[in-house]
């Protein structure tokens, strides 16, 4: 333990110069490896191998990390949505659009999508976040339900587990897709239209 | 804090009795409330109003109650796939016999599959229970594969794709699905079979 009083340590030569953006993309990796709750200010420092007060210089604190890595999902999610609303007049339009969309933000922003599919509401930032999702949620239900009425989308299911269901197919891919992989994101967001809206059945 | 050499503390009226069944029970749920890394069995006995050497009396260890809830889990899944195999030549029949039996599962044992899909091989126990789940996924990828072959499931998508889709939509379904609810189990295993094999779109 330093005595009380020690001189501040003086800069260390080689010592890693960080932008804000890439303490953010460090911090989410970390949240997701170890847990948003288990992680303190002083493992991203040492993580980084910056001290606590240069990451008091980036973030004033762990939960305004949080809250601009969960921002920058739910900003690209609810895109999809508005450009979706914005281009096509056909609801199931839209629905394939949004699909292929969420699955394009899933897999171009996996760490910090991850960080926010694990939120589960332990802070203010966190229940922030999950309003969104619920807004996000009900957005996509209104048009699953506009798209049974025009008759595209069949109408023996509810819209809400329909809705659940397909997103529940979307949000799985970050357990396993890795960018660089064998699976080309934009084909894996042709397969879930064609498990979802074609079904796997043969014709 | 007590001093050395306190007599042992008298039993206390009115303290709960347990079987081992009830303190699994109670354990997978602080597990998933709290998560099992964060877990010690000081939390697990002060939530069921024991001693340590209470709970030491049904449970050798921490990782021993996960083991039993991971194999209690798998067990049910495993069993469920030998079933489609003893009961159904034709491929794409084992496979709606997969769908309906994992949902089934799913519903009925909730608190020790939501463990199961969150094991991330932290210990042998979870990495045992990794390697269960990768044996279970082949077997499914498998019939999937052994379903295009019969023409019966489409072949422009990969097997193990389709298998990690499906799955990836039955076990979201821990995230929302509540025992009791609005959401019937077995009405829920035909809506995932139709929106999967059929498609949501009208014909």
């Amino acid at each position: 333990m330093a005595a009380h009083d020690d001189p501040p340590t003086p800069a260390r030569r080689g010592r890693p110069g960080y932008d804000r953006d890439q303490v953010l993309t460090v911090a989410v990796t970390v949240f997701n490896e170890q847990g948003y709750d288990a992680t303190s200010i002083a493992d991203l420092a040492a993580k980084l191998g910056l001290t606590k007060s240069a990451l008091y210089h980036h973030f004033e604190s762990k939960s305004a990390i949080l809250a601009l890595a969960l921002d920058d999902a739910l900003d690209a999610l609810e895109a999809v949505v508005d450009e979706a609303e914005a281009a096509h007049t056909e609801a199931s339009e839209r629905l394939r659009s949004i699909v292929r969309g969420a699955v394009r933000v899933l897999t171009a922003k996996l760490p910090s999508v991850t960080l926010l599919l694990r939120v589960r509401g332990n802070s203010e930032v966190e229940l922030a976040a999950l309003a969104r999702r619920r807004v996000f949620d009900q957005r996509v239900t209104a048009i699953v339900r506009e798209a049974q009425r025009e008759g595209l989308i069949r109408d023996d299911i509810s819209a809400s587990v329909a809705t659940r269901l397909l997103f529940g197919m979307i949000n799985s891919v970050v357990e396993w897709y890795r960018p660089g992989g064998a699976v080309d994101p934009a084909e894996l967001g042709e397969d879930i239209l064609r498990v979802t809206l074609d079904g796997l059945q043969s014709r």
